[in-house]
């Protein structure tokens, strides 16, 4: 069991932060986004399931944009180039649950 | 793009609802668990990863019991047997990543 207050924060970008829980299989990473903050179009390997928990988000995702808010869902399948930017005032928070494992490396991959 | 909100709610056992999302390598779950509701002691082959959102619920996960409250989490290595009692008056939310991708097979699986 672990609480994500407990885990190291990881600053992917100025004003994103990550923390990540590994299984075996998958990797499941809490996202906290500053209000103005922009995650850089990259891409990687692993599938990216990402559930936003508050806060408003614009996402690329394969030249298309996709906002979502609380209790919304985007598949991105591995490989395809993604970036997002915060939209309006309120910090965003998600959890992306990555497959296979993410592994470790530069700190945006 | 998906929110949970459009997503059929299926009744896994009385007072355990899920919603799910599937990718190709890993399903997100989210579950919904009444007060007083019991998920009876189960395995399955995927990994699970589970985000308590709200609420609070005691896990008996391989014979050991933990209890997770919001911001916590548990890995759940595939094939380990393990159910779950709410703990208290409030309802339990919570996203579970599942990988590999599960099957569609009996309700209780």
């Amino acid at each position: 069991m672990t609480a994500w207050a407990s885990l190291p924060a990881e600053e992917v970008v100025p004003g994103i932060q990550r923390q990540t829980v590994h299984g075996e299989r998958q990797s499941l990473v809490r996202y906290w986004y500053a209000p103005g903050s922009v995650f850089p179009v990259h891409a990687h390997p692993e599938e990216q399931i990402t559930a936003v928990l508050s806060g408003r988000i614009r996402f690329e995702v394969g030249g298309e944009t996709l906002e979502l808010g609380p209790g919304e869902v985007a598949v991105i399948p591995g490989g395809t180039p993604h970036g997002a930017i915060v939209v309006g005032d309120e910090a965003v928070e998600t959890l992306n649950a990555l497959s296979p494992r993410r592994a470790v490396g530069p700190v945006v991959s």
